[in-house]
């Protein structure tokens, strides 16, 4: 319980946190922005889908107050400060269409989440990701098709309190014997 | 289309690409194996859900042949010769019933995959993920119950190729420009 990681995980997983507060003076550059969408780009999906896609909002501008327009008020009260608010969104399957979709569309969406947030430790930013906010608003706002979801927000930059205030409290995982199946206690499951 | 990749992306993402055959001669260590399940454990979940789980075969032990054993006839001829085979498992909502879920645990096991898949870049080990397989039979073989799913297998390891035989041939990727929300062509989504 000492030391939540062991000494040889990769320092860009190992120094990943979700920040509770995010400094509202810092700012992203559009070469940060490129690059970011740059890690999510080249994730790996099913069949080289690709079934994501991302609206970047800035602090200040147009996008970032419309994305603003739509938290619910708990994430109003910090995500608005960070540097960008993105939403992330997977292409999805609406059942009784021929649209083309992934089955694999929200994992893979996590998966490219996953890559621009490692990018970001490597750019000296955290990712915080969130669902606290109006799904159907911020679709009709931006013009979101039924068949395409706004599965998650992530708010990115600095921390305010470089001391760790995380969100949801301390940093605690289930030990790695009960990530192995068969689980230890299968009733509990 | 000359470089994949702008210069800055952090190498632990410019160097990923799933390989389509794996070296049947090497063999990862039970310390590395501990450190991907710790790359895996500390990704980050809807609510700290942590819905995730994952059946780990080393080539020659158990669980590696039970894997095989439900491999398709495809990916039977690749997949077994990776140094690892892993099932990675979602907990998964199931309609009527109240056990607990995540309505993230697909794409929260995404992410998780993705660390891990970093964790093994840093190891000098190559991930290539697959739906190949009898999930069905998968699940009936490891008596995993019908509230988790047998989502993807993985295949880890060294290419047998370090020049890239690349599965699904070359890396491509739709350009930036196409991620951003609105699409450019939205008839074409």
């Amino acid at each position: 319980m000492s030391s939540p990681h062991p000494p040889r995980l990769h320092p860009l997983l190992a120094s990943r946190w979700s920040p509770a507060a995010f400094d509202g003076e810092h700012v992203v550059d559009p070469d940060e922005v490129t690059l970011l969408l740059e890690a999510a780009r080249w994730a790996p999906s099913a069949g080289n889908s690709q079934p994501w896609a991302f609206i970047v909002g800035r602090r200040g501008d147009a996008d970032h107050a419309g994305l603003v327009g739509r938290l619910t008020p708990g994430s109003r009260r910090w995500a608005p400060s960070a540097s960008l608010l993105v939403a992330n969104l997977s292409h999805r399957f609406v059942e009784g269409t021929d649209w083309e979709f992934s089955e694999f569309a929200q994992y893979d969406l996590g998966q490219a989440v996953a890559h621009l947030t490692v990018q970001a430790r490597a750019l000296g930013l955290f990712v915080r990701q969130f669902r606290a906010f109006d799904r159907d608003g911020l679709q009709q706002d931006f013009g979101v098709p039924p068949h395409w979801e706004v599965t998650t927000l992530m708010a990115v930059g600095r921390p305010l309190d470089q001391g760790r205030s995380q969100a949801g409290g301390a940093r605690e995982r289930r030990p790695v014997a009960e990530l192995l199946w068969p689980p230890p206690s299968p009733t509990s499951r």
